[in-house]
């Protein structure tokens, strides 16, 4: 049975409260539910982290060798910013997908640029929390 | 029982002998085999189409409305050149999932632009042949 | 009595159900049916043609000449991609008015570029379907 | 009858004179008589103004509700210069159309950028002073 | 007791009026009324001008030196085409609040060029006629 | 009595020490004292708050509804690199102030983006450490 | 004896007829004649195919490989604008020579872009009809 | 004896008070008294104008042929906005010598783009108030 | 003897795990000792921080002064994304020499703008851990 | 007999020896032998000029005039910063060929404008040694 | 009585039949003999350099202290591209005045740039050989 | 023992007479007497050479292998324009540092870029003439 960790960035503890219109109503909380009903249908082990901190997330990736066998990442407003965060996620040792709630390609120009992308696994964006399903679908086939 | 058509553009039909090192040494014909055979699993019904033709892409686009419930669209070097295409996603009445073998984002700038990103419902990149697979598995779950 | 060609390019096939926020309700039908009236009162024959297909416009473009006295084009997403159009429209031999129903420079920056536009006699924009209705009258007054 | 001004902006007032090879060598007072002849069979009242001020064309243009039903502008060097008459267009409560004797974007890259596209009703750029009288047609037909 | 002189540029005029979901709904009567009453609080002298020319502007601020202690300055459309205004500025004499009801980086990217930063003393964005307010409280307090 | 927090973001905490020429020789603990005061006499309750981890302040931010009725935001170096803290405000549920002593669009090219202008209800930067005392002025007024 | 295919994308059928001035006079059939006795001289077997087709381009470009020993392509303006061309040229299996009859890098703006530089063997632009020897005479020593 | 008309653009008329290390402390008049004296010796006859309207400036300078030999325009910031300006010097029909009191090439980047230049018979700057005799000389000696 | 703290910042923690072919095979350990033995010799006292967080990293620079006579920063990826560490750095008080194992300028597009440049008192680029070694050097020099 | 010169710029006599994966391992003198072998059976007759130096390679290519009837030019890294050469070219009086060995379009961005372009006759690029020969043919021919 | 030498760089010792549309028929040489002439009624002694060498250019600049009281430079094609020649015009330790026959900003993108402007006194550009004239006037009254 | 030449590029032979705010008061010929020194603490053997000469520059750099066992290399402002001397230290065969006084990416904006990082074995920048001490320190650890 693998092991995933769902990470979440900066702001997504906000979800269902957060520019609704954009992220939806449904909280973080509710998501992490469907998706860990999800992972028994899919054999796979679920845990989570969210935080504020580019450091914490950085942290984090820098342990899942050895401990989790993927990640799902989320980076929210640092996905833009951040080349630590990327330099991370390629020095990981294990892939990581890149997931986002709406495609960032639509909508402002600075939310454009990730600096995940090539070094994640792959890219899955504007499907809502469906966006973290499909990754852990590829999961369960990989 | 959706039917979902699969959309292949320019040069997909040479798959497994273009470029192996960045396509994969897989043809597009194996490909939708193994496609039908998820299709079953996930109950949906899957047809394919592909061309080299701008045109024939949009005119096909078009006629989905009413026959399709869907479309998988991976529209190749028109993803980075065609508005045309743009358009006729927008119009195209059903939602179509834009997915690419590889990951645009991290390969030559020119492929960097996609005009379909905004138009399509969600974008899904970089996991090889295994992209069509969750774009099907995003269908059989919305 | 003059001959016009109305040239129609990619996803105008499609008007009343394309957009109707920017594009309107009026179907192209509509719209050549009430150009026909138009250019019985400006004493002008017209002809209608459609296509999705670059190519297709380009090989028609090239037979104006000979028979017909200009044409009007409308080349939809191809105005904004198409060298090979713009190099058609200048080897014509016949006059060509750019027309649009929306204003290009007041939408998406990729809509901003017009390969056509200089290549053109002139370009009438943003009247709605009004915008074919001028370019016939000048067509009647020259 | 339909009350309409013609307003034309910096250095129109050479027209005739001003760079024939571009702007022809017709005068604007024999445009402007022109113009006058076909307002009447087009049963629309025409005034004229001229001015090298851009505050005396903003000055203008704020008072043309309740005494003009819209107005043709041709706004010259400032069409790519002036945001404050971007912003009197947008005030204006009456229709304007915007016209351009030759094709800005066939011209100087510093004419490419017109701040009244998208504020004015619509454009017609290139038919010479004909583009004064598609915009007289389309103020007969709206 | 400071006289302060308050110079509102082009179309500032048409407040109440021009595109209200933007500017409000306040006349610019109204706000400088609000503005007197408030004067009087903060033991200010307090002026007006209006003007849609460019160069009146520019003399008026020119006449500043001697007759007043400061100016509130919204140059509206000028304030991103004027180099002129922003030498006037810089030659005042006396300093200069620049002030914007909305907040011009948030709206159209030509509206993010600001010539009069810099040479103004200090810059109040977007809150409505209360800008015009925090600039007179900064007077009453230096 | 309204509650208003003012936040300081990275390397504020040296404000005296740091640049003088830029910033001036008057300690953050000095300015703080200073808007205590003053927020006595304009009837508001004062918190104060100051990190140099971007972490922290989007946590903090995300806790001022409920809490507080407003704040005051100067982020320093973040407000030029970071979309989680604008993505933070935007979500923040409260009204926040952004102020600047210096003028950033007066300072290094890099300095000219503020992900936090749009997201803030208002931005006051120029006025040295009277710029918060603009911002209190404000909350005291609306 | 090495078999060639001579590929000439949009409007080159028109030689002779457009913009003569940058193009010559001389027709695509006379070209072609020259072309076809050179070839004898140079011990090659040559065809030619012309389209205005993306697709069509395209197709015939899948098929070279087993049918010919090379290509001669001069693209027209999908040479600036094809991606999906590009992608053919790389997957074609058989060296292909870039020519052009003008030198694009001297020309407009949107001509300096070449997709098909670095999928081609080389390219050789600027000396007219005589850019299609020179690439005959590189089949003939290689 | 020809006759040359020195036209002075905006905030020109504040030399010697604006910005002294820059522009020197020698006000126009005093400038004007140098040149007039100059020109006696160079055998021209001498007329000044200065402005800060931009129109006033288009007026004067569609005035100068039949009344003027040529003119001598420092257009101050007009140099770097005015579209309208160049259009009236490139109409202007005598000879018009730009001249700059420093070099606007070496100072912000805003002033480094000159609507003038090219339209205007030659540059000269950087010379302080020396840039307006050496423009006399030319006359002197064309 | 003067005291150095070396700090590294995020992911260098990693050295000898991460991209190896860029970062080489030596563990931040490893070196650390090295450059322990060199500073005996060169007679500096030495000390070491690593972490991933930029407010951490900014903590410490703003602590440095009246602790060590010098620091050694590499700020891995926050070199390209931190206005606030450069803020630090500049605020440090004590001279900051930047290095980096391998060159930015000479790798990807956004390694390439480095925030520190211009704030540290000079920059060793490009000779793998031999760059802390060459500090080492300059600080025993000086 | 036609005399052709064949011009080799800086570090080109490193051929053979200078990055042989872009390059080739043949020598210029290899290369030059073999040009000169066929240069005989083209009824050309050869000279060989190289120089590191971008004043010297101006020198040579003034003398042309009069004792060659063309030159073969490969400029190396001149091509990429040398206005002056291309002033040279421009003013040679016989028609100069610009060739090079790799394509500097699929390359590093800072070889992909040529200040040659436009003032050679044509250019041919991409065919290693063979561009020259290439050259050599078009002289045979024209 | 001043020494001024004049430098000529890159072809300019092609005047008179280098592009006569651009640069004259008048010969270096006679440009030169003119001068020399009005030398002597401005009572200047003159001397000349001409080389299509950087190198020699700099070698002579830094040479002119001590034997000049200042230089007329036209560097040609480099002005455009040399850093080095700026270098060594701002260590020069006489005057130097920047004269181009043509203006620069008039013509292609890349002769936009002057690296001279700012280190030269001042700049003269467009009058043809009167250019230098005019830069001796400046030399006879400083 | 190495042998190691040191390699200064244009106006560093005026070292101490320019701009010496940006570099110092010491001449050349100090520092290659203090670097004499410290090479014969190193065990390293040092010779000179400096050109203002791109083309001597580059034909000495040739010649390092097999004479020099390294290069330390200020190549003064052709740093910034010479793609040719980037060439040479390619193929230079021996180690060569980069090195430079001030530090490039804190001056001016054509000072950003080099050509020759990515092509030297490393650079150092910004610690005066101690910049060629550090590279000095380097070969003899290496």
């Amino acid at each position: 049975m693998k092991k995933i960790l769902v990470i979440n960035g900066p702001n997504l503890n906000l979800l269902g409260r957060r520019e609704p219109a954009i992220y939806g109503v449904k909280t973080l909380d509710a998501i992490n539910e469907d998706l860990k009903r999800l992972s028994l249908d899919l054999n796979l082990s679920l845990d989570f982290f969210q935080s504020n901190h580019e450091g914490a997330l950085i942290d984090k990736i820098q342990l899942l060798e050895g401990s989790y066998d993927g990640a799902i990442l989320n980076a929210g407003g640092f996905t833009h910013s951040s080349v630590a965060l990327r330099d991370a996620v390629l020095a990981a040792g294990v892939p990581i997908v890149e997931v986002h709630l709406s495609n960032p390609l639509a909508r402002e120009h600075y939310r454009h640029r990730s600096y995940l992308t090539g070094a994640a696994i792959g890219c899955i964006a504007g499907f809502g929390d469906k966006s973290y399903e499909l990754a852990l679908y590829w999961f369960s086939r990989n």
